[in-house]
């Protein structure tokens, strides 16, 4: 790749303003206000594709809001690099809470303030950007695709139904997305894995109706004090779940990739001083960002039952009640979890209550192995335009459509975004700064001329 | 005693019209409305104790609503009894419930129906009248004092403060009360025990906002299990409480009073049907009524933390909290137990999240030996009346102020009451047996002759 550099020094506020009128239209995807405004941004994705270089572009039809799809076929016995990224945006509110018009984008302190600013119009911009360059100064080493769609904040609900009806269409070696972070602007790192997870709620009955805890209390199982120990026994005390075969599916990390990772700074004092907590704490045998980035866990993220409001109330209540998620990691199936989980639980249930388990979702973890071709090329770009290799580094979260791509596509995502913590995502005062708009565009193109490279040799 | 069938025949009609005109007033304790209500209801006990026989008898002052008192002092030599009672009633709502006026009281199908018909107008009332019925027939054996109170309903918040008061004029050597049950109209029995509490509220924080699920999932405390894992240890495989020094003071029951006990019928099967629960629950080798009666049991009265409303989130909450109550026997110390717990809990809380436990309120046990001279001369009364030996009882419930009389003026309480569980008191649609109401007139005369024989005897 040649005269990168100076095609983005030549083009850079074009690029910005560009931005700031895909920026301007308020593609709330949640807000049925903002239905025109999805239609007009997918109109304004596609337009900017055609002027980029595409030979097609074109706003695709969902169950929901459309999919813009683009491409540039320059030769089929070249690999495709397929971009996948969206237009939509979280919502504003707080409003009050934020110091400029979320939709009204301004330069400051070399941020960009808006929403969509990193997430994620600005990182997937930064692709149809990239795009250009490479097609106008003649250097795009692969055929290219562009799938932008407009319900990611929303769960990306019906793209899964897209990717089944246009599998033909959507055909490619890998998918490059920018839609998550790094872990700071001189550490540069790469997203190699997703945890999945599952939700269920869980309730235990006792007696037909809440009991005076005086007569009864001591005689007629308190279904709290039952949920609590049935929800306490899932942890033994090494802080390992003790659901039957929950980690039989569990991947084991390569020794390199577990040792990459724990190059990445972490500041425990710091990180216990932002969380304002004494200690952290997890399962036995594994570091913080292990435990949250390649070890499954198991959380209650809600409990009710009996009285619960202000000053006290003596009695034994009829039910109790717990919303209860599991974060996955590569390679355990959600679907088979869940049912061990359901099967578990109603089997430990003791004779004296009832209990049942409902289903809520769930979705599957991901993971990219360090030594695929895209995950190197990646890598090696990062390096030429950082100076550094980038950290492999697993996010603890969970983007459902990524792993879905994979089942339906057979295709891995790069997540080899340029955000940072800081971009205020989904919040008040969302940014992003131009040093990582630009250092993004600047390290795309070496991912494409790697990839070509990288695929050609396997 | 002579002619006690024959005065109750004789006086039937007008006990009854007495006891709707108290009944009629609406001396709710809880409802600020009925404040006058209160006093008028004090003031027509006044003037049924004097009509009755009482030498003196005041509305007197507390820090709450008036308390009655009367006396009929025959000879200082001879024992005293005194009557305690209450004039307050619970709220009636919800009124669309009740088949009748709550305060229009009417006889039907053998029942008195009104709010207060049983808990405690009717009770209280009848030692009214058995008094007037051993004065008017020459055949009164002890000293008398009435001591009928207007907040039994909301605590006897106040009543504690005048027992300390007015310690010599209730100064007394048995307390007679009629305010709790018997098993059925064939099986006599008497209330020996009731147990106290104490109740907290418990709070355990981690992080100090609610966190993303995903990114920090696995590596900070989760509230919610904490809790959870503390309240299960609090109980063994044996449902015995694991609280450090918990059963120390707790008194074995006689053999004789446990086999008495026993002999109360129950009915497993109907008692599970009742509550439609497939099998009791409770601390080993103890039946349901002892596990109710002369053991105590810890039950959480509420739970909540994370989120609680429909659907699914997943987050991973920053606090969790419930409220925890203790049932307690005789000489079990609330206030030490009180310390203990609190104490035990925040011991084991990890130190990886913070624990804090605020007392709400406790309140002593009671019990009654079965071998006093009150008990006896109970048990020998509703022998004589029934034709058959009551049994020994003991209620789960808590009545501090029971417990408040023996420890500030060091006497007994003999808990004889006449009511039976389908009274629906404090509940609509209460009722009162005619039945129950004149066997409670009939028996408590031979209470004060065998009192007094036996008082003379020790």
């Amino acid at each position: 790749m040649n005269g990168v550099k100076q095609y983005i020094d030549t083009n850079k506020e074009r690029f910005l303003d560009e931005l700031f009128d895909l920026i301007r239209i308020p593609s709330i995807s949640s807000e049925s206000a903002h239905k025109e405004d999805m239609v007009r941004c997918a109109n304004k994705w596609k337009e900017y594709l055609l002027a980029a270089g595409a030979d097609k572009a074109e706003v695709m039809p969902s169950n929901g809001n459309p999919v813009v799809y683009g491409e540039k076929i320059i030769d089929t016995n070249k690999p495709t690099v397929m971009v996948y990224g969206h237009y939509d945006v979280m919502p504003v509110a707080p409003i009050e809470l934020w110091n400029t018009n979320p939709f009204d984008p301004i330069v400051k302190d070399g941020h960009i303030w808006a929403r969509g600013a990193d997430d994620d119009k600005g990182q997937s911009f930064m692709h149809a950007k990239a795009f250009e360059l490479m097609v106008k100064t003649g250097q795009l080493p692969c055929n290219v695709k562009f799938m932008i769609e407009g319900e990611e904040e929303i769960g990306s609900t019906n793209l899964y139904a897209f990717c089944e009806q246009h599998k033909d269409l959507l055909q490619c070696d890998v998918i490059l997305v920018s839609d998550t972070g790094m872990i700071a602007q001189d550490i540069p790192s790469i997203t190699s894995g997703l945890r999945g997870l599952y939700y269920w709620e869980v309730d235990v009955k006792s007696a037909n109706r809440d009991l005076h805890s005086g007569i009864y209390g001591g005689a007629v199982a308190n279904p709290i004090n039952v949920l609590c120990k049935m929800i306490a026994d899932m942890h033994d005390e090494n802080g390992h779940i003790t659901i039957p075969g929950f980690y039989d599916d569990v991947l084991v990390i390569s020794d390199e990739e577990r040792a990459l990772m724990g190059q990445a700074p972490f500041d425990e004092a710091q990180y216990k001083a932002s969380l304002d907590i004494k200690e952290v704490h997890g399962e036995k045998g594994y570091t913080t960002n292990e435990r949250t980035g390649i070890r499954p866990c198991l959380d209650v993220c809600g409990i009710w039952g009996g009285y619960i409001n202000e000053g006290s109330k003596t009695v034994l209540p009829a039910e109790a009640h717990a919303k209860i998620s599991v974060r996955l990691v590569a390679n355990q199936d959600y679907e088979k979890i869940g049912r061990q989980f359901q099967q578990y639980f109603e089997s430990v249930a003791p004779s004296y209550v009832t209990v049942s388990v409902t289903p809520c979702h769930g979705g599957a973890a991901y993971v990219c192995p360090i030594n695929t071709p895209g995950y190197k090329a990646a890598e090696q770009a990062m390096t030429t335009t950082f100076g550094k290799r980038p950290l492999p580094t697993r996010s603890g979260g969970s983007i459902g459509i990524i792993a879905g791509f994979e089942r339906i596509l057979g295709v891995k995502s790069i997540l080899m975004g340029f955000g940072l913590g800081s971009d205020a995502i989904h919040a008040p005062n969302e940014n992003y700064p131009l040093f990582n708009f630009y250092k993004g565009i600047e390290t795309i193109p070496y991912f494409y001329e790697n990839f070509a490279q990288l695929y050609n040799k396997q």
